[in-house]
């Protein structure tokens, strides 16, 4: 191991997960365990670091396995805040070096998605254009519910959505079994790239044996003939009076265009604004409209990427130790990697281990369900995508309450 | 008490929620415990009655206490299936009487809202028309995830739908507190002629001191103009550069209609179709118009009223409690009574009785939040009302999991 000189700094960035402070718990625990001098946090990103709102979370937490870090690690959306902020050019990077020199800072780690890697990958590139500046590790950590970044079996945070989804279908299918009149409900889910979110409303059946009859994902192309001949099949010969859909916000036609953008060319509101129609309510005016039974859809909307109170115990385990192990990275030297996930066996068999993978590999690619994944038909998964799945949703944290709702940590 | 003799029958109607079948676990436990013979589960509703699609949970359930009655009680929406359908006449009330000598109910149990409560009404009118006729128990035991069942302190169901609200927005907070962007979030809530389960997103704040800035119920009148000024107000004077709005989604204006209406008015889809937008949706679109910031709008929609993995304790509790004591009701005698919620202390020395109500007073009478419970402004609620609320969502149950998701009870 390399001798560890200089502070670290760690900051989050984009959407808002479950599992985001799980894994800056991990990191701070790494840190502590390693007896860095201070662990600065970024507040709101580089935008904090660049506007020097950097705290000591050493204030807050003072060793790796003390309560508040286990709060901490149960808390869902970014502690630290986040930001939306893209580093885009040389001078930013100086202006960081700058602040690296004045807080002595040597770790840097990143917790976030696509752009935040793309940001590791840059600042790596500028330390490799100059070789005079201190030296620095630039560790990323992925992020994101959306389980879209390549390199990684799987992301931090996507685990305790993909529980959160099979869980909601398994509630929409009993709220919607309780009558015997036709209908039809959707479901849009978040994921406007990848489907594996959607997908994971697949594991609703899989595990009950009641699920949404119909799941359309992003990586197929849409045709509203072909879903419109799916649901009456379903009335014709499927299980229950009631169709449940499962659909992605972000499925597309085979031209490119979204579903959704159809429709929207016509609506005006009263304002004769364009109608901002979300997918769900798009295939819930179709359905009406040309099959005429009761429909509606349902927006699952912010409520499933933040919801605390419903961790995978894997994904929030998984999390912490990702989070650690980036620690580990980069006091070992390492710099413009990321901490990945690497699956090691299969059902119960099912545990990862992390690597660090190149960053410049996984910064700008998006990682899709694969076609093995999806049925023939294109309208449900298979049994290897319910494989895959699986384990990641397995487990439930023990919450702490009070008075009646969630304990979260707080700055 | 009076001597026991013949079957009884229960059923379970309208829209689901998370304790309806706690209710139904408790009907069954007093039953068993009673030794009546044979205790007849109608297939959704009084439809199922009518059908004759009768079947003896003793088949299922063999003690008061047996461990599928507790999985029971944890299982959200109507097991037994549910309906919409109204008694209207009193040919329908003599076929069921048909149906009572055939089957030799003299109990009947029918779990429900504002329509269910009806029919248990009419059927106690018809038995005093008909003195001819063999003796029943007509005893209606309340359910709706709406609060708004009068004469009786809370409704069964509300508890949890209540705890899930305030659980979501706290959830919500924390997803829009990452950001140090001024936007808006308008989550929209259920409840159609009050406002309860909106009022119970303002525990969230009494709670963990941060919560939504405005409340908008139904029993006050909605202007845009004080709405759009409330926000202005809360942009200047508020303490987050984000503001979230709890809104219902039965908001009215002053002349009775419905807010959203007047937006459905000029808006049509690309079939030319009216758009049916809901009242979280006016708003976002209301917000982009005239204010201009980053709006969205959250519709929590049949989420919130039967989400089995987050339950309140005392919910459920009582709503078995009130189940049982509707059967002690009809065992010693009564008829035309709805099973109800009397509450003895508040805060930490709450506790619940249940007594028989008549339920001709309850059938078509809505309770409304009180005045005292709604701030000056009109945009928010009081203590008087975080008081009234804080105990229903109280506790949290074990809920058991498999493979991920809760285990469920099936016939």
């Amino acid at each position: 191991m390399n001798k560890i000189s200089g502070n670290a700094v760690v900051g989050q960035s984009g959407g808002p997960t479950s599992a985001i402070n799980a894994t800056l718990a991990g990191v701070i625990s790494g840190c502590l365990e390693a007896g860095i001098d201070k662990i600065y946090g970024m507040k709101n990103g580089i935008e904090g670091l660049l506007g020097e709102e950097l705290f000591d979370l050493r204030d807050c937490f003072d060793a790796p396995d003390c309560k508040k870090l286990s709060l901490l690690s149960l808390t869902p959306a970014a502690a630290l805040g986040s930001c939306r902020k893209k580093l885009k050019d040389d001078e930013t990077a100086a202006k960081m070096y700058e602040i690296f020199e004045k807080y002595d800072i040597s770790y840097f780690f990143y917790i976030g998605g696509n752009d935040s890697m793309d940001a590791v990958a840059r600042l790596t590139e500028y330390a490799k254009a100059h070789p005079e500046l201190r030296k620095m590790h630039f560790i990323g950590v992925p992020k994101t519910i959306d389980n879209d970044l390549v390199m990684t079996d799987h992301t931090p945070g996507f685990g305790s959505a993909a529980k959160y989804i099979a869980c909601a279908m398994q509630e929409v299918m009993r709220d919607c079994g309780v009558y015997k009149t036709k209908a039809v409900t959707i479901v849009e889910i978040m994921g406007r790239d990848a489907g594996w979110l959607t997908a994971s409303a697949g594991l609703t059946k899989a595990i009950t044996g009641v699920g949404p009859a119909l799941i359309y994902l992003p990586e197929c192309a849409f045709s509203e003939e072909k879903f419109l001949a799916d649901l009456k099949n379903e009335f014709e010969n499927g299980e229950h009076p009631y169709v449940v859909v499962a659909v992605s916000e972000g499925i597309r036609h085979a031209d490119g265009s979204y579903a959704a953008e159809a429709a929207m060319s016509g609506a005006v509101d009263s304002f004769g604004h364009k109608y901002l129609s979300g997918t769900g309510k798009y295939l819930e005016n179709l359905v009406r409209e040309k099959i005429g039974c009761k429909v509606r859809s349902v927006e699952v909307n912010i409520l499933q990427r933040c919801a605390g109170h419903l961790l995978s115990k894997t994904d929030i385990y998984e999390s912490i130790m990702v989070g650690r192990a980036a620690t580990g990275l980069a006091f070992s030297g390492e710099s413009g990697k990321m901490a990945a996930y690497v699956r090691r066996g299969e059902g119960k068999n099912y545990c990862c281990d992390v690597e660090g993978m190149d960053v410049t590999l996984i910064a700008n690619a998006i990682k899709k369900v694969p076609r093995e994944f999806i049925n023939d038909d294109e309208n449900g998964i298979t049994d290897k995508c319910v494989e895959y799945l699986m384990p990641l949703i397995a487990g439930e944290c023990e919450i702490p309450y009070k008075n009646g709702i969630p304990c979260h940590f707080e700055f």
